[in-house]
């Protein structure tokens, strides 16, 4: 039985709303391995910028990738700290207030520093995105010669000072509100496989694309 | 015929593959309508961060609120420059080399500073939000009191130093790779509704609701 953890450093408490915080590890994995993209905030002599980028996720590291020419890569390779945020948005709560209108998300924000990946672990990192993105490929498509290894930088951020927020079911109305005249619930919303679309001399499909729906 | 226009500020210039960027006011706006939540960075004394919170737009401005009391409505409401960014993610792309993959999507990236919507306006904006969600709704659901109105901070960011990204289309394969035994093309995703989750209580769904599939 695992101990309820709590999190790590003052920025990384969760104060609206603590309830809905929770700083387990197997949350965190789960959010992350459920997302391919997160969205990566660093500050620099120009500013604070908020950058999407691909992420995965090895043990207790995030990862992220790009070209070597990146603005972001090279301020995050630069040892900025960097804050990560994926979010799953999972549905819109009406309630029958305005005020209690909610949304049901599951969150996780990520502080720390990122490191470079290097040598034989930076090519077995990008097999692993490849991986996530559709099981046994890496085995198929071309791997990175050294030119393409060459100019791609990989980094990735312990985590460890982390929050997780999560809300789920319907919406919370106040009791003097729950007779009034109007419709209550949830409006779910998921992310959805749409049908395959191959290059014209694409014919076999493996299993990861079959299986897309 | 709108000119095409270009990039404000040297921060918004879009470096990394400059043929997917797009300055046009109309793509922008099409990105934020299309979204319910985008990512706030900014910076305050204890780091950057980065913080997922609901969005809507009137005009030129992109808006979003909170409670009084959330660190991240502190902050920007103080006058911190902020990097708001909304992506939408369209698909997988499968290239022949694994250094080929991308991903399709649409992303805004804007940068700004944030003003409080006080008096009159600050209602009509809260009821822009319902509209957006559940668009008759804001006349169904009961209105936010004074101290409802008085316990939420609603700010609004003029956008104006921004860039869009958008990639659409299969792999880009090098020529060299084409004749590779292996499937290449899209997988695409959507963001797709889920059937809605009515309270017990609530028999008789508004168009929003039945119309929500």
């Amino acid at each position: 039985m695992t101990e309820k953890t709590g999190p790590l450093s003052d920025r990384s408490r969760i104060r609206r709303a603590p309830a809905r915080a929770d700083y387990d590890r197997s949350t965190l994995n789960a959010i992350v391995d459920a997302a391919y993209i997160c969205h990566l905030a660093f500050a620099d002599q120009r500013g604070t910028h908020c950058i999407p980028t691909a992420c995965w996720r090895e043990g207790d590291y995030l990862y992220i990738h790009g070209s070597n020419g990146s603005q972001l890569l090279k301020a995050a390779a630069e040892g900025a700290q960097v804050c990560i945020t994926v979010t799953h948005l999972d549905g819109l709560v009406l309630a029958r207030s305005a005020f209690s209108h909610s949304m049901n998300f599951r969150s996780a924000v990520i502080y720390g520093v990122c490191e470079a990946v290097e040598g034989e672990h930076k090519a077995e990192s990008l097999d692993a995105l490849v991986e996530k993105i559709a099981p046994g490929r890496s085995r198929e498509a071309r791997r990175g010669n050294a030119q393409e290894m060459a100019a791609t930088t990989v980094l990735r951020v312990l985590m460890n000072e982390f929050s997780c927020k999560i809300r789920t079911g319907g919406p919370k109305d106040a009791d003097a509100d729950l007779d009034l005249p109007i419709w209550a619930g949830v409006l779910p919303i998921t992310s959805a496989p749409l049908p395959p679309v191959p290059e014209d001399a694409c014919r076999v499909a493996p299993p990861y694309v079959t299986e897309w729906r």
